[in-house]
Parts: C-alpha cells; structure tokens; sequence
C-alpha cells in the first residue's frame, strides 16, 4: 500500500516481476478490494499471484515509533510478519523507510553479531557497478558499525556478483590537512586486520571509477552521496533536454540523435538500480524508491528474489562468523 | 609553482586573466627563471605582470606542518606573506590544499570570531548556481562551526551575486528513521535563532535543484559530496561518448548533435566553477584545482579579482558583527 502510488504501481510490477521470474510467488499484502481493482485493472491473473488482507497503512511521514506501536494491522507489519512465520521468504516495500526500517528490526531481530541494520543499493559505474552501504539507517556510525557495514556489504556482493572475495573500499576525503576523521581511521584499522578484502581508502570520484566492490561509510555520509548522484544526474538530463530543445535545428539533430541518447538514457537509468536492502536482519527486506513506476519496482522485486536464492541473511552469518573465528586464532 | 603543470598552466592564466581584468596587476611567485621560461614560451609580455623569487616548491603529497615548518621560502609561503604585508591583496594557488590552508592561517591568521578556514566553492544548479560550505577544511563540524560557515558563505554569496539575504540551506539526510545527526539538528536551531536567511534542511539532490543560495554542511560531507559530483559527470559523459562512437550511425549522429553537445558539455564544464575560496582568514586565498588548466585557473584568479573588489573578509566580519549584535540586544 505504500510508495506514491500505492497498488496502482505494485501490481502491474507484481505481473512483470512473475512473468520474469517462473518459480515466483507474490503475496501482495493490503487493503483487498483496492487490491482486486488495481488486478482487474491489469486485466490477468496469476495462480501465483494471491492477497493478504490488511486494515491499516502506514503514511509516508509517519514517525516510525507511531507505525510500529500503532498500526499492528498494516499491510507492511503484517507482510514482514508473513516473513517471521515463513510464509513468506522476503518482503518488498515501497513504503516509509524509516517505519520500515523500525518494524523489520522489532519483528525479524538482527543477525547475532550485527548491532542496527544498514541499507545498501548498487549503483553504476564506469565499467559495472559498486555496492555502497550504509544509506542512512545509521548516522555517526564508529570504526565498529563501519566493519560490520563491510561484512554485509561483502556477503552481499560475493552472492550479487558471484565472486569470491569482493574488493571493499573505505570512504573517505583525500586531499586535506586532516585526511578523514578518527572513526574512519579506527576503521582503517579495524579493515586492514580482519579477512575481508581490503583495498584502503576512497574518495566520492572513485566510487563512480569503480575503486571496490562495496564502499563502506557512515550512512549520513552515505545518504548525501547518494542524493547528489540522483540531484547530478538529473540536472544533467536536464541541461541536455534544454540544449535539444533550443531551436528547430537542435530539435532536429537531437532527433536524429534519438537512438543513441534512449541507449544512453538507459544506461543511467535509476530504475534499473531500484532496490536497496535492509541487511543485518533475520530475513530479507528490500525497500523500493516510494517514487518507483511498476518497471522500476519490479527490479525491486528481483532483488529480493535474487537475494532468497542466495541466502544473503546466512552469507552474512559466515562471514561474520570467518570474521570472529580469525579474530580467535589470532 | 604547485599543481600539477605549475608555471605551464599558471603562465598563460595569468595572461588569459589580465586581458579579462584591465585593472589587474599580478605577481607571479616562484622559481625566476623557470617562470620567465614559461612567459617567454608564451611569446607576450604584460607591463601588469611581475615576478617574485622564491627557492622552494611545496610537494602536493607534502604534509602540511613539514611545508610550513620546513619551506620558509616556498612559492606558497612567500605568495602569502605578499598579502600578509599588503604588496597582493589576494593569493591564488593550484599547489598543496593542506599547506595552503596551513600556511595562510599561520601567516594571515583567522577573522575575530572565526575558528578555523572554511573551503567554499560555487556549483552548478537547474537554473543558476549555489554556493557550497565547508568542503573538507573540517571534519565532525560542530553546531557552532556550521554557524560561523553560514555567516561566511553569506558574506561570500551576497557579494557575488549582489544578493541582499542569500538564503541558507543546512545539508542533511531526510528520509530515514534518526532525521540527521544532534549536530546538525543544534546547527538548526542556532540558525534559526540567527538573523541570517536560514530556509531549513537540504537533501543531496535539493543542491542541484537550487533550493538554497547557500549550503552548509561538514567538511567531510562536503568533500564526498563535490567528489561525488565530480565522478557521477565523468562517469555520465563517458558512458554519452561510448553509446556515440557504438558504430557508424551512432558516430554520424554524434557529427550531427555535435555542436548541441557543446553547447552542453560548456554547461557542465568544471572548469567554469574552478577556484576555492578559504574563507574566514584576515586575507583573500583561492584554491584552484591542482589539475586545473590555463583557462581553469583563469576562473580561479576572478574569483580572487571578485573577492577583492568586494572586500569578502569585511563583509564576512560585518554579518558576524551583525550576528553579535543581535545576540546582545536578544
């Protein structure tokens, strides 16, 4: 029920996310009548396509403590409840982030190990592509929280990319007096003596270069870099329409341009990176843009597919668990 | 003498920014003869244009404390200590970051009632440009230090863009369960209680969209966040070039777009936006890119000319003043 749009985009991305996925099954879990219009709207059906009935909907700018004392009843509760009694193995939400965050946590528990969750999404770059955590869920994070953010990013990422010890990169500044702060260091530290694959320090270019796999930071840090990469890339397109749109000989060369700047356009397209994942609970639990349209919020949907044939939540486990063994014997 | 071509970029700006500036007059400080090597390799002379010895060169990697203990008679040091006894009445360098801000702070000293140097930059936005402060002088900025940037980027602000009460804008991260961190939310409130323009918080992307003449944010934040900026339009632009040399057709539509495609690329040129103001100091500085090229560095040394004719360090004391008074009166 939640996001901008609510069933109107869920569903028809329910229908792409099945005809993409053959061993799918969606429980979609809401208010049902509003449901049952949104499906008749779409004219199909499914046999693995059902509904699950709930009262109440938590707002977009809810306080997380008020939706998670107060909505017992709503359709994010209830379907991160489906996920605790393993009627479900994931949950996808367009919803209010912060709720979504609070009642994963108070529902699923964390991983033993893993203190708060983080959130963390793909994002493009010159020859691939990065996993960059945390985005927010926690701010002023110390050296600690900041490894416990490149152990899950590296469970991640090994499932994602099918790889075997993905480079993990510490975000940081570079060319100043005072190079970094006393958390980031610490965590240098910390980073350098664990078994992770550790490659040093990143500045905000390199992650776009594709300096490591996964780039670690705090998740205030994380979330600005993440809004200025959407604020840019925006802009971008902007300037580049107004520049077309100039006069009838720009209008003409960038239709002849056309093919090639939709091939470009796709490139940069954030839907194909919709999706971020809660990592560090007991389940699975991805969080789609709340402005996500059903193509981009059926990449949602494949990344939780994606990370329930992996297991993430247990990749996590190990890798935490190498991490403790080494810690150990050392 | 600094960045990363010294006197072959540093040379041709310099006459690139008399012909800009009749009023101009420049003293290029360095080693003599390489400079008058460059000047002769341009084939111009300037009755506006001087030369200052000066034996050493600080190292970009250098550390900070090792050029301003080490290398009294550095290009640097010496350019500083010109505006230090009122020979120049600014200073431009492509040189060192960490030194620079070292060594002017030592030689020019801070303003009454500022702390530490700031570093500010402009950029671009949808429809104009903003200013942005600190961006990796200081890291874990406190309350009171994001106040003192405000001030000066409202001093720095008004003046170029003959703005009566720029607004400000306090960068923070808005989605997410803990809304920012305690600092950020005291910085808030002291910028409420202030007589500046203060509109509220900012997201990443809300730079770009123009929300506030000012942003204000940590020096860590800041940095990722103009490096950030920085990768995601290198990045853009290369997957732009790729998609237009993919074959023949692309690359005939790329001949045809071509003068479009300038038209936008001079857009989003970072060269137009070179040179760094440390603000807060008794003394005009710029920092220009290390890799900036002669028309860069060109822009770098308006900025200094504008900064000038506006008096910045004045007007910075005169909204401090102003903040001073209004808190004593309250």
């Amino acid at each position: 029920m939640g996001g901008d749009f609510g069933p109107d985009v869920v569903v028809p991305a329910a229908f792409k996310a099945l005809s993409r996925h053959p061993e799918l099954n969606l429980i979609l879990v809401g208010q049902e009548t509003v449901i049952e219009q949104a499906i008749q709207a779409q004219k199909k059906t499914s046999e693995r396509l059902s509904i699950h009935h709930a009262t109440e909907i938590v707002g977009m700018d809810e306080l997380p403590s008020q939706a998670l004392r107060g909505k017992k009843d709503s359709s994010m509760r209830v379907a991160i409840n489906l996920v605790k009694e393993g009627t479900a193995q994931a949950c996808v939400s367009a919803g209010n982030t912060g709720a979504l965050m609070a009642t994963a946590r108070f529902v699923l528990k964390m991983l033993p190990g893993i203190d708060r969750p983080a959130i963390c999404t793909t994002l493009p770059t010159i020859e691939g592509h990065t996993h960059v955590l945390d985005l927010g869920a926690n701010v002023d994070s110390d050296a600690q929280t900041l490894l416990e953010f490149a152990v899950m990013g590296a469970a991640l990422t090994s499932a994602a990319n099918n790889q075997h010890q993905p480079t993990i990169g510490l975000l940081n500044i570079g060319e100043e007096e005072i190079k970094g702060n006393e958390r980031v260091k610490e965590a240098a530290r910390l980073l350098g003596n664990s078994h992770l694959n550790y490659i040093g320090y990143v500045e905000g270019d390199g992650i776009f270069k594709g300096a490591a796999d996964v780039i670690v930071c705090d998740g205030f840090v994380g979330n600005v870099m993440l809004k200025t990469t959407e604020g840019v890339a925006k802009m971008i397109s902007y300037y580049m329409k107004q520049e077309f749109k100039r006069n009838p000989l720009t209008l003409l060369a960038g239709l002849i341009a056309m093919p090639v700047l939709k091939a470009f356009k796709k490139r940069i397209d954030p839907r194909e990176y919709n999706g971020a994942s809660l990592l560090g609970l007991q389940g699975i639990v991805i969080k789609s843009h709340g402005s996500a349209d059903a193509y981009s919020f059926a990449t949602a949907i494949s990344e939780a597919v994606l990370e329930v044939k992996k297991d993430v939540p247990t990749r996590i486990t190990r890798v935490l668990e190498g991490q403790v063994a080494e810690r150990q014997t050392s």
